[in-house]
């Protein structure tokens, strides 16, 4: 893409602690003196911000598993043309929540669609773009049910309010994932504070920040 | 599909008299007897009306292609899956005004995409459905103009108001499609009155109204 910027995705469950994480890795590169854009999937740009707010409403259609794919790969492609390809052709490091494989685990792994044909959306819709490091931030079920139930008060979107055999199979296909592409994928474990966390990625990423 | 449903759709440019056709029709086979669908790309659920809504905007977001093609097909999967497949099962005919014919001309012929990915997005999205008879509404390139220009008082959406070469390049493609496949599409001159039109697109169908 660039011979400095880096393309860095926060994947995993809900409340793994991936927005937190992402402020936290991109004020750490920003006092670094290295340019951040930080960016968040579904959405990103005002175009794909329109298809998230079709997405994730839970008032909105109730949409099947086909429809719903296309319209994540939509919002992806307007978001990888605008905004993280550019930003990673002048040379900054784009700090995504969530990104490809959150469709393959989602939309692939929870829902009915096969791999190939996630993937294949992600070729026709975005070239195909992976990150150059995709942190999988990991806890155990019961823990982030708790951080879930803690955040949300009981109000939840329309995908984080599914069941929980959905989310294992999640959190299963981000395991299957990341064994199979262990040079692309960081597993980190997302127990302890946020700070402790946050210096657990750090560690993973200091050979790229000195280069 | 069904022993007696049929998916008949209307394509052709703009101006060449596609909605008025479709309505007609949907009123000559229910003085038949024949239960009608009528409905319209992109559109006919309120899912795809949503999805619609983004696309056609002239306030909103100016699309590229790879996510326009992406929206398309996401509206299609919905419009499929929660409408045309339904009636086809019970039975019904289904009138469709554009369906996948268009976006391989105007997605895939006007605007940069191959062909085989508008078919990609189809077979992924709503299982490749096809029409069983694609009337294609041909009018002469000065006679459509001269058509949209009354129709829309200087007044077009974000599609219909792209340039003169864009249109002859979107006619191309429906002529190349129907000589492709002669036996899925009828040919329909579209000069003349509403009614004189209809006509011959009944001619065209009388084999299958009456079996």
């Amino acid at each position: 893409m660039s011979s400095t910027g880096r393309f860095i995705v926060f994947e995993g469950g809900e409340g793994a602690g991936k927005s937190t994480q992402a402020r936290l890795l991109a004020a750490a590169l920003t006092a670094h003196g290295i340019e951040v854009l930080l960016t968040r999937e579904p959405g990103g740009t005002p175009g794909a911000e329109a298809i998230r707010g079709l997405l994730l409403s839970t008032q909105g259609a109730d949409w099947g598993p086909r429809a719903e794919a296309l319209l994540f790969a939509a919002a992806r492609a307007d978001h990888v043309e605008r905004l993280i390809r550019p930003a990673l052709e002048r040379g900054a490091w784009v700090i995504c929540d969530r990104f490809i494989d959150s469709s393959r685990a989602y939309q692939g792994g929870g829902n009915g669609l096969s791999d190939a044909e996630v993937m294949a959306l992600h070729a026709i819709g975005s070239q195909g773009l992976l990150p150059d490091c995709t942190i999988l931030l990991e806890l155990p079920a019961q823990e982030a049910a708790a951080r879930c139930a803690l955040r949300d008060q009981g109000v939840s979107d329309r995908i984080g309010g599914r069941e929980a055999a959905y989310h294992a199979r999640v959190a299963e296909a981000f395991d299957r994932f990341a064994q199979a592409e262990p040079a692309r994928f960081a597993r980190i474990s997302a127990l302890g504070t946020p700070d402790q966390v946050a210096t657990r990625i750090l560690a993973v990423l200091a050979p790229w920040m000195a280069a």
